[in-house]
């Protein structure tokens, strides 16, 4: 069986989509709708496909699902609409910056009985989907503590922030939704900081670049996040895990694995620049799994609930920080 | 302009190059042919493509290019046919086994004046390319020792054997293009070891399971080879390069960079398995390379001439160890 | 000039600083004194030496120095009646586990002017110190992120926990001094989580053997502290700093480098087996410090100031903690 | 039982025994001999012992050890002294650069019964021993393959080149060596190339800088070395060793085990520089060995027969070159 598949967005990461849909057997890539015409017409004709209007693609018959890469603020309402026209739906993250705004949709979502799907790409990252795997084969025992390391090589344009949702909601959620996919238990407590000193005037704008989080679970167990806009050396991805039998640790990835040594001593190059080269293979496993999901060979495996559950932990820091103390949730 | 390009076999390595041609925006796959009809019926469904004889491709005006994907036996026969037809021709490494038969098989391509490019995948490993351009860069300035390790994971069926060409042949060509890649130099002398430790029996059949190669330039530089048909851990795939101002290694790869500590120590994963997945990225670029220089973007990366020396090494590598003597080329 | 040392305390650690001493071209070893006469009276055999009481080492004008290797509770006592008696002394951490008798003891050490040194060794670790050298040259910037790893490799014996203070003041001091000594600027709010994973009865003596730690400063600088008293893989001491301009890290130490591939994949062994091991040059390099210190060639560096600053921290980790809040100091 | 031993030779490798003689609590450092009396005077000031001449030393029966460090052309007349006077003997490599030489100075040994060990250091040093130790222990199975790298940080000085029996005899002997160590089958056939890359009139001496060996023993086995007596990258002393079970390899070191990340890459220290930093705790072994086997603790580690076939190893290496022609042994 195979998922026709229609794109609403046709910017950076429609096309990495686009191309992930393209290249699987399983589907087929049957529109491209986009706001701005040029930009639909030009990925359509490098996939020989037609471009649309949204209103089309709900009507069309032989659109099985959407992928929906627009901008953040439209989400929950093209997720409502293609839930309503019974189309399977895949989203970026996030559903919405407003945690009321999501339940709403995710009602919606629910009581049209579509599959849906949220877009945390880092879990079909084969390097962290190794290390989960070797989790839930027990090979460390029962998870204690997590450490994640994120850093992104630097901040995004000024203009973006203000609609970012701030950090914890744009950057971080990544790693709240991490957090959750390994340590299989919920977190009741939840303590951060957070200041400006990538670019201080960040402040101004009410948003930090650099935040140290600890997420705890009712039984002890330890997460923490490092975070900031800037990384000299490339796109910085870690995740180590430790439990009672051992500690699993996922590396940072590199373009060209290759060192060169001299007297200034033993250099490897810099890491990826940033999540469209680190992230390419989670991209198309990520597209995959929700191809997979539309047939019905696999389950769900990011779902609503975890796009709502990752957001109220954002939420929580960014309180922590606000308010300097910890939060129970 | 798009490359129309014909796949002659339908095999483990023609599968791949089908999928690398058809995700190549420049190129189009238009025809399968195999021996083996239902080979060549099952890849043309999958890419939506028809299949077809030898002798109907070479006849197709809408035919640009083959690339040569059948056993070695029929190499040359194929190259001569498709070169008289006027198609550009990629094929297989090698030519031939025996170095007569090349240099017949390379006029009929000088002749014909068609575009050929013989298919030494490792040049466009990705991390080989990245030590070959720090090289280039004169980061290491002047080469002067090389050492290639390259061991299979296993030793290939007994019965493929006797029409190998022998391991020299069969295995170590791969480094000893490797070598001419890296030196830019040529090798006047050779000397060799080799015997049968990962199976003693492949003595009888007249060739060695394991082997280790000097080959030295005019000006003295050093290149060693070591090979093994036998690695518990992996397809080892290491290139190291020293030259007057540093080293520069190219380290192995495997499927997922993970770590796992425990009271046994610290382990990764072994290697990738063999070089189907191990030189995933090297396949799709050397068909990229191939288009391009049909396309007349860039120059052809290896040509036939590469393809003889190589074999003339391999030639000498085996004589030095029957007649256990250095060989000066 | 030779400083002539008496050591008090027998037992493991002063074992390692009898070696230190007696390997110091600067320094000789020329009395210990231990409440167990056989231990005292071994130690000094095998170094040449004579064995005394504290009361004779206190008057003896032959002895220019101390080296404190008692239990814990006796520190205070020894710091003062030694510092009254006009010695120069090192002290093993902590000076005393309550911080009002730290400060008393401090106040006796001030007025007598002895010189006076705490023994935080992990400062004079050759890994951690070229790590401070390459912040202090400038080579990461300012610094943004620090993260410590530190896990013991199992729980100290039941019976130790009631005297040792705490995990925070017990174990967590080396990695507050390490953040203090490693960031240069004061911290101004500690926030804690801490559990008890790897033995749930250690809850009932009041302490905890996994925690988390995040220390922020004024600038808003921020340290993780990652803590465990468990490492199946070995002693686990690692840091990474992050600054404005890069990021530097010192690696785990192992007594062989060497690694084993085969199926299983590639195989490093365990660490170091704990801090007796670990942190041999440590050792040597502190005692080392002391005595250049004694003998005016460097100024000491680690103070009593140094060993209370540690201290606070561990007392307001542990609060916070026990509050549920974060700590402002 | 404390075996007293006199020091022959103050210098640099010298001064490097005398250390690890003090500190080994079964051994007394009681005099030391050098032509230059200030050498001799100030290393027997360090350690609080007397000067003498070799006639008093071999007339001493307080001294039941030498240690001899003088420069190689004394070595086999001072081993025949010695043993004649009855002393163990502790000799550093070569006996002599002469065959012949070497082959009547094990002779006198012989007769005279004496305990006799050659000092190759690099056997003691703890990473290759780990390696041996796994090898012995089955971990990689049967050996087929040896990799040796070994290449100096920097020429000797153009004077010593003449009086140092050649690269093969002064610096591949250690990997001759190691060779014989770590497969344990003798060798029968030598290949091998050397050329003069780091400094050309290095060939007006008669000598050579860089060479590639190859060792073969009966059954098959292959040893690779790689020399050169250059390294921007600090001193390079690399083993790996492959079986029909698998590898082990031997890492490099470095003083300082820190990574540096900026936007240059990933960047380690270089290499210690030279074997008197890289060899500390092997030297301090290997002496240890000797003062072991002195007390008939364990059997002597390193023989004069060891020292002879290094040295053979050499002379076929050197005539392989010269002759241009592999050696059968």
């Amino acid at each position: 069986m195979t998922t026709r598949i229609a794109l609403l967005g046709a910017g950076r990461i429609g096309q990495v989509h686009a191309r992930a849909i393209a290249s699987n057997p399983s589907a087929r890539l049957v529109a491209v709708a986009d706001a701005m015409p040029a930009a639909a017409e030009k990925l359509a004709a490098d996939y020989g496909v037609e471009t649309a209007t949204i209103g089309e693609i709900a009507a069309n018959d032989d659109v099985d699902a959407v992928a929906i890469c627009t901008p953040t603020d439209t989400h929950a309402d093209l997720i409502e609409q293609f839930a309503r026209a019974g189309k399977a739906v895949f989203c970026e993250k996030p559903i919405a910056l407003d945690i009321e705004r999501v339940r709403q949709c995710l009602d919606v979502v629910d009581q049209s009985g579509v599959l849906f799907m949220v877009g945390f790409n880092r879990r079909f990252d084969p390097h962290f989907r190794a290390l989960k795997a070797a989790i839930d084969e027990g090979r460390i025992g029962t998870v204690e503590q997590v450490a994640i390391t994120s850093r992104d090589p630097g901040l995004p344009p000024r203009e973006y922030i203000p609609s970012s949702g701030g950090l914890f909601r744009d950057m971080t959620i990544h790693d709240f939704d991490m957090a959750r996919f390994l340590v299989g238990e919920p977190f009741i407590r939840v303590m951060a900081t957070a200041s400006a000193l990538v670019d201080p005037t960040i402040r101004e704008l009410g948003d930090y670049d650099t935040a140290t989080i600890i997420l705890v679970t009712a039984s002890g167990r330890q997460v923490s996040i490092s975070n900031s806009r800037r990384a000299s050396y490339g796109y910085d991805q870690r995740i180590e895990v430790t439990g009672d039998l051992g500690m699993i640790a996922a590396e940072n990835q590199r373009p060209a694995s290759i060192e060169l040594a001299n007297a200034d001593g033993f250099t490897r190059p810099p890491l990826y620049d940033f999540f469209m080269s680190r992230y390419v293979d989670a991209y198309r496993d990520e597209i995959g799994s929700f191809i997979a999901a539309a047939t019905g060979a696999r389950p769900v495996e990011v779902s609503g609930a975890d796009g709502l559950a990752a957001l109220e932990l954002a939420q929580a820091a960014e309180r922590s920080v606000r308010e300097n103390r910890m939060i129970d949730l």
